[in-house]
């Protein structure tokens, strides 16, 4: 089954994008090495992320240890709650996910069952690893967080964090008052995340070691409405609803504006945060038409998520696949934490104007209290504040005897205080990216075969903004002072920050090709008439058309290039 | 005591530069959080080491896991040898670096000492955390790398690596192949490391979880001489020789040419990168007079290592601190992962002329031999080629048995071969920096106070290289359009990619302060002015000196002043 998957993984680990990791050992599953090239590309991707995230939208990175300790983790939910359903195959021993092995012998709805439905269910289904039927086995929960131990003596469990999204809800009075106080705000991260998957078999898309890029934006609970919606309001795109897929429908295409006002999407913040992620797949490479955004179905969104859509992006080999979750998480972290660690997590939102409220106040005659109840005195003054009095007294509870204090101990008030604000629980809105999902969907859709001179050429056609390489630059011959020239144009572009790299090895048309294989967009050849003119030409890896160039005009062109800010075909004219 | 240290870990905590991980369930000592001025400063940081070594050298970087097999440290000699000695307090409980307590009670060269010498060294000493005498306790080892279960069932052990240059050996091959096969070439990674240290008391120095940014370079072992050696030859700095030290001398100024001749340094190659680190580290901020390079004793050096050098930053709380190690590492880690995996970790060096060699070869005549030795005739075969034939004949040994093949059943002739090349173990030369320990450095040397209006103004001295906010844009009011138009200047920063921050909040001297007190190098007024003649002041950190500017001259002043292209002081004139 040779299809794109195996072709652009063979070409990712011969051309040193994508390598098995500690491959000598043998390499073990849910782990991958991003050699130069692949690392590279990720690097664009992530900073193209960061434009958006931190220079756009104002968001500040913050960077947390990827080890935590337990107590975190108990308060998100994960040391309870975090695992799948796991079975043994009794014939070749291997630890198997009891809902992958339904879904693959035709059961609907694995995903959700519990154990002892699963059971039922999987009894009949083949092992994915040696393929004899499982018969009856048990299934049992296996969490997935890696643990270790902080310090000598087992003094600590320490997990790895399944998510990054943990450090900015521990940070989150840290970060309030770095925003000095004010909603909204958001605090991002790039990290890795881990996930100790029970037997992960699909190379780049489910890895025990992954990154994230998570942000995690603190609204106020009723001012969901985004300060900037403008910047999307007209954006469109194809929503597959929760109601379309129930009614087996289909995704339906319309501008974001209007999908909150039907209310197929919760809020604008939700909306925005969609059509942004829209905006930077396509910009990273990915083709619209492999890209969709499906809503969760209340089956699979979380409890306390009001609202939940995942970006899926459509692959030959998996089928489509969640790239990128965003979700309206409400309050739950934020007071799940609270509760945990017992520091208050919330924000005092002053009113425009003080409110006025009327509000009935006890005054006690302490002289005369004092003498009646003595010790007991202090503890009625208490308890007599929040006492209901009738115009016969109060009954008060004071170490559970209810005591009658006569109405002329005490005076009734009734007065207009002020209110200055109140102390709210900020709802949390997550676009949650897993950058090597990215990485692989820009490799799967980049690769292309076509030809030239007469033979195939494969070409990676990755956008000029995650291409590694960013121009190649060729002397010609390696002689005559070619090479020379050649080298001191590379020089120049380096310095303008351009990656380029000089090749002079091999017949030019191999130079093309090998660039070509690992999606370099432009490439610049030196030749003799450049000693007479000081011009090149400059090529173009997807037409394979050449402009000739002035060498000065080499750095802008190529810098405006990979920016997009102009196109290869306007050079032409 | 308020040393420096907790001045600047006060305002740093204060600020949003570096807060204490998930604090609302009680810090875990070794663990850090940055906060959004401390990642935006530590990824500037980062990124001026990617200038170097990626681009300058042309190094590509790669990413591998943090989580690594066994295999991988059994090699590395990580799961044998990477231990701490340890003690227990009888007093307290508390777990205590062995060597360290001996230290703190003024025993000398306690960090070589074996667990024996240490019980007798420290039983008279105190114990760090309540100060009881420990008397006799036992010594042990405890392995500093944090230990967890690949996959269900304990199917593997697997540890957080405790550097990041193994991913660069154990790709090696790939690597070669990637570089086409010649050498030298090298590999960068940056990223977490993990060392679980028994009880860290020292801040930012210690860590449990750490970025490394390391290179390893891969170089021919008769060739050690850069490439491009005159980039660094004339460079001059201060080195601490073993032979100084050990001399009770000082450190000598010297270039880097003169160092490698008089033998000071081992190699071209060490002397380049301690030269580059040097210019590295005085960039990010650090000051001359507070670094040194310090060459490693015989008796601290690890047995393989050819050469070592750690550049060291003096700090007020904790004196010279080790924060970059430069060492010529020989052939130890290639040969011990070729050892532990059966793969060749080899180069074949083609000679640039074949070389001729005489041989001697041994040919059977096989229709005698085959006939009078039937089964053994392939193995006397195989044993002739390796014989050492005299007039009479050959012994060979097949199965343990000496045969005596006699002379007339095989010829011997001299001939002469050309060999093409050899196959050669390259040696890795490696820089080894300590990103979180160049940013303390940073910190701790930006940190002053000094006076204006009147008062005391605490202002953080940062290079703007590395400053995380490197503009506050600040409207005179926040009326009159003039904060429509610092908000306008702010954007068009922005879009230049330089970080401006804007700012209307309080009177102006107090956003000053606010800015000073992050190291935000430049600030800009929009007043009244501004609407008649479109300029604003530019007002310089450092010497509070103001120059007014042309709106539109901002973004290349800006960008060029961030540079350190040109200086403020420029400006005025």
């Amino acid at each position: 089954m040779s299809d794109t998957f195996e072709k652009v993984m063979e070409l990712a680990k011969r051309r040193g994008f994508i390598w098995p990791t500690s491959e000598c050992y043998g390499a073990v599953a849910g782990f991958i090495d991003y050699g130069p090239l692949g690392a590279m590309m990720k690097r664009r991707v992530e900073n193209i992320w960061r434009d958006f995230y931190v220079i756009q939208e104002g968001y500040y990175e913050i960077e947390c240890p990827t080890i935590g300790q337990e107590a975190v983790f108990v308060a998100s939910g994960h040391v309870k709650g975090f695992s799948d359903k796991m079975c043994q195959c009794p014939h070749c021993n291997e630890y198997l996910r009891a809902d992958h092995v339904a879904e693959a012998g035709g059961v609907k709805g694995a995903s959700v069952m519990k154990s002892g439905e699963l059971e039922a269910a999987i009894a009949p289904c083949t092992c994915l690893n040696c393929g004899e039927v499982l018969g009856k086995v048990a299934v049992f929960d296996f969490n997935l967080m890696f643990k270790t131990t902080i310090g000598p003596g087992s003094q600590r469990t320490g997990y790895l964090r399944p998510e990054t999204a943990q450090g900015m809800f521990t940070d989150f009075t840290r970060l309030l008052r770095f925003y000095r106080d004010k909603l909204p705000f958001g605090a991002v991260q790039i990290g890795k995340s881990y996930r100790n998957e029970i037997s992960p078999r699909q190379g780049m898309i489910r890895l025990r070691e992954f990154t994230q890029a998570e942000a995690e934006i603190f609204v106020h609970p009723n001012e969901k409405n985004h300060p900037k919606f403008a910047r999307y309001a007209g954006y469109t795109m194809p929503l597959f609803t929760a109601e379309a897929q129930e009614q087996q429908g289909s995704a339906v295409t319309t501008t974001m504006q209007d999908a909150v006002k039907k209310g197929l999407i919760a809020n604008e913040y939700v909306a925005y945060y969609l059509a942004l992620t829209h905006q930077m797949l396509i910009k990273i490479g990915v083709k619209p038409e492999r890209l969709r955004f499906r809503q969760h179905l209340c089956s699979e969104r979380a409890h306390y998520a009001s609202d939940c859509w995942d970006a899926e992006v459509f692959s030959d080999r998996f089928g489509w696949v969640e790239t990128v979750g965003i979700a309206d998480r409400t309050d739950y972290d934020l007071k799940a934490h609270a509760q945990q660690s017992g520091t208050s997590m919330s924000v005092f939102i002053q009113y425009p104007d003080p409110k006025k409220v009327q509000r009935r106040r006890i005054i006690p005659n302490m002289g005369v209290l004092g003498k009646q109840y003595r010790q007991k005195a202090k503890a009625i003054f208490a308890a007599l504040e929040h006492a209901e009095p009738t115009p016969d007294g109060a009954d008060v509870t004071v170490d559970g005897e209810t005591i009658h204090i006569p109405a002329d101990l005490f005076e009734v008030r009734d007065e207009i205080v002020e209110i200055r604000g109140e102390d709210i629980v900020p709802h949390v809105i997550e676009p949650s990216y897993g950058i090597d999902r990215m990485c692989y969907a820009v490799l799967e859709q980049a690769y292309d075969e076509d030809s030239a001179d007469g033979e195939t050429r494969t070409v990676m056609r990755l956008s000029p903004a995650v291409a590694p390489v960013q121009v190649a630059v060729f002397p010609l011959m390696a002689r005559d002072g070619l090479d020379t020239i050649a080298e001191e144009i590379t020089h120049t572009l380096h310095a303008r920050g351009i990656l380029a790299e000089y090749d002079d090895s091999g017949a030019i048309g191999r130079r093309y090709r090998r660039q070509d294989e690992v999606g370099t967009p432009f490439a610049v050849t030196v030749d003799y008439d450049t000693k007479e003119n000081r011009t090149v030409t400059l090529r173009d890896r997807d037409s394979m058309k050449q402009v000739r160039i002035a060498i000065g005009d080499l750095p802008d062109t190529i810098c405006a290039l990979v920016a997009g800010t102009f196109s290869f075909a306007s050079l032409g004219r």
